[in-house]
């Protein structure tokens, strides 16, 4: 079928959720990856119930269009961008709260609810959803579960797979599944909630969510910061950290170059040069205590320790933890990796990237959630695409990675821009076997072709 | 090929690893559920290796004999139940612990070892694995991740699917899979790990697990036992306490039933009748005020609370507790069943039950892990087979479940005994979808054929 004739199909069947205006269908062709889409899209359906999202499915089953989810289009991995002749499903629109439980801890969602609106609605019945990716003003909580995303609590808190109890998946072919239950137990059949938690677009589109909840953690939070010689002594002394059985809320790592780049953009007087800094936070009753015995062992690992004086002096501390992503942007574009390592593997993790730095002849800026060895490299570069040198470094970057007993990706997936090293970590076994099973949801490959699996 | 060629095949191949003996065919009809399969298996394979695993599988894929693997055969659902013409492939001889890492919180271990044996060698190490089921001194680790177990603890601690890195899983035609990473975090492909979790031996063979570790949990538990004129007003506390915000390590609910039954098989003077108690234990350094608050919540919730002196006194509280599964023995033949709720509808559950006991005209003597909603609902009857009458009673059990937003099964899985019901709590569309998925994993279906999907 022509493909005005399946704009045509959809302006029928959905009326004014179809948008086809050109600076929609432009927007559709990238996330915040750095990286768009060849061509452009023929529609966005901006989907406002699931009968709306199960109607765009028909259509596009139909007449065998691709169909590209899109929540936020937030993504770091490209896996939302759509490209020439394909269909955006947009469920930012259906952003509504449908029901709070606070004697079962749960909550039931539409997937295009923001984080932190989600968490704001939350509150006042004293209750939170744990994941918080730094980009929780702006991503959807159907986006988070479609990437697994994590952020920085999460060393404690868990990841969106801790905290999901079920899911309302549409299919390729529009039919409506529930996976999961209310329950906070259950072990009926095969998990599929978690199979889709992170399949980014390919296995269904996700139209609601039960998520499991915490209670507000209580007590005041404390902030530590501390300044260690080299980003290795860093690495070793979270790793201290986590060694002495110490799980503070929050540890965030910022090399040299990370520092470097956010003072300027803050206009902060300079950091000492090649100094590393770990930002360190602790929370519930016993914080205090927590906050004191965490500083003595960066003292002991050699660190220059400050203790915030109250919540606000806290929030400067994490707040140029914040800003390295607008640091990194101001300075060209940016890629951002996202490797994860056995804890203990940190410190040569960061050996690795200083040797791939000089190999290279470029400066790799990186932070990592160290409490849960999640590094993120930034590699910037001048101009809209990827240089194949760029990809050299990344790719030697990743092997270092799977080296270490790690893996390509913590948090950010796969999407388009690291599909090529998909294999190198499955194995072309578990690849061919994961592809396999994409087609037993979609078996004409029309969700998010071209996204994880690269052909 | 006939059955004689077969065992002939398995004895070049694999020697004195097969054990065709009378009476370890027999053994291998029947787990603890009370069932067993009809027919008998041609033979045991005890494997020592990957390589005898994968041996075994070669041999069933290229002569189309289906596998019933099986770890200590502990199972509460029949799963692990062999019966004509199949092969067992037991792993239970794989059971070491291969690497322990303090620093990274990880084990990695063989499917065979015993959960309270592998508990004992991390304890030196000052951690643990959390996942408890009342069976851990007879149960494997590769039959708790097969069946996605559950316990006492998990409420505080969490199940297997919050236990596993990362999984080496032997498919049906004998390659091997390396699943998931030594990484906390990782979002690379489709969660296999999770999807093995929980799937009893109808994806592959677990031959090795990447396991979280925990740390010990500092300070002395605490525990405290408290009556209630009912069932309902027992239940109906334990969610008091959950509102609360309090979280026990342990929240054990009895009936009426269990308790006169346990204190006859225990010689103890016999309980209040109709009473109902809730056995609680705190741990960590804060566990006494927990356990006096949660004394206070029961209190006002109309229960007559004891706290015990000291350690020795709170193990004979739990003793009870633990005494319910010899004590159904006692009476005859069990079936346990294993539905799952939201805390909640705990109490709604109590009346559900009340309500078929009268309908049925029998007794259900029913344990809760009351800090999850998990219930143990236990059919007694004559003889070795379940009597159509107490199926009928058991059908109206799970559909009530169902109704109340939870699911068959919590922790024990669907095995032969449940898949009857495994499409109404998943829909037709799922169930297929489910059977589908196993088709990709074992596309000639030798692996635990009808177990979990019925047909
Ligand atoms: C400044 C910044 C900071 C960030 N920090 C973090 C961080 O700390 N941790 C982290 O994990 N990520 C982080 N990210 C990445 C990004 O925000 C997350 O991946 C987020 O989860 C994406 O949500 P989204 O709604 O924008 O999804 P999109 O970008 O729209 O989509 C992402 C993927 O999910 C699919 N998808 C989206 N919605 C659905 C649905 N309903 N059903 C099926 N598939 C769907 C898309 O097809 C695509 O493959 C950051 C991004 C930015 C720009
Ligand atoms: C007294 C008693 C108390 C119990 N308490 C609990 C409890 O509190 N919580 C709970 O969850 N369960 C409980 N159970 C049930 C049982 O112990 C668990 O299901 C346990 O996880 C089974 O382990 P196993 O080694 O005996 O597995 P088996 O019974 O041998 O097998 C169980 C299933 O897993 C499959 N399987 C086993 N090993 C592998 C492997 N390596 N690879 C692939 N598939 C495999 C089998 O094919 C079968 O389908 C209890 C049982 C008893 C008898």
């Amino acid at each position: 079928m022509s493909r005005p004739e399946v704009v045509a199909r959809l302006l029928a069947a959905l009326g004014d959720r179809v948008d086809t205006t050109e600076s929609a269908l432009e927007r559709a062709r990238a996330d915040k990856s750095g990286h768009a889409a060849t061509g452009r899209p023929i529609a966005v359906v901006r989907a406002r119930s699931v009968e709306d999202v199960q109607a765009t499915l028909r259509i596009a089953t139909a007449t065998a269009t691709p169909v590209v989810t899109r929540g936020a289009g937030t993504g770091l991995a490209g896996g939302a961008n759509a490209g020439d002749g394909e269909i955006v499903l947009s469920v930012r629109a259906m952003d509504r709260m449908l029901e709070v439980r606070p004697d079962d801890l749960l909550a039931v969602v539409e997937p295009g609810i923001l984080n932190a609106d989600l968490n704001r609605a939350l509150q006042s019945h004293g209750l939170w959803w744990a994941p918080d990716p730094a980009s929780r003003e702006i991503s959807t909580v159907g986006g988070n579960i479609a990437t697994g995303a994590g952020g920085l609590l999460c060393a404690k808190y868990g990841v969106v797979r801790d905290a999901v109890l079920g899911l309302d998946l549409v299919l390729a072919d529009g039919r409506l599944l529930h996976l999961g239950h209310r329950s906070v137990k259950g072990v009926t059949g095969l998990d599929l909630t978690s199979l889709v938690i992170g399949s980014e677009g390919t296995l269904g589109v996700i139209v609601g969510a039960t998520l499991k909840l915490r209670r507000l953690v209580p007590g005041e939070v404390r902030t530590l910061a501390a300044t260690f010689p080299d980003v290795r002594a860093a690495a070793a002394a979270s790793a201290a950290v986590t060694a002495a059985g110490l799980q503070p809320a929050i540890m965030e790592l910022m090399d040299a170059a990370s520092l470097a780049a956010v003072h300027a953009l803050l206009r902060l007087p300079g950091p000492t040069p090649g100094a590393a800094q770990l930002t360190v936070q602790t929370d519930g009753p016993a914080a205090e205590g927590e906050a004191n015995a965490i500083g003595a062992v960066l003292r002991t690992a050699g660190g220059t320790v400050s203790i915030a004086r109250d919540a606000a002096d806290g929030e400067q501390l994490l707040a140029i933890r914040r800003a390295m992503h607008p640091a990194m942007e101001s300075l060209g574009t940016t890629l951002i990796e996202d490797v994860s390592v056995p804890r203990s593997a940190l410190p040569a993790m960061f050996d690795e990237i200083d040797r791939i730095e000089r190999a290279y002849g470029i400066a790799i800026p990186t932070v990592a959630h160290a409490g849960d060895g999640n590094l993120h490299p930034n590699f910037v570069f001048e101009g809209p695409e990827v240089p194949p040198r760029i990809w050299d470094a990344a790719d030697d970057l990743f092997r270092a990675a799977l080296r270490l007993g790690g893996t390509l990706t913590g948090e950010h997936g796969i999407g388009v821009l690291k599909r090529r090293w998909l294999a190198d970590e499955l194995g072309d076994d578990q690849w061919q076997l994961q592809r396999d099973i994409t087609r037993v949801f979609d078996p004409a490959g029309i969700l998010n072709p071209g996204k994880v699996f690269a052909s």
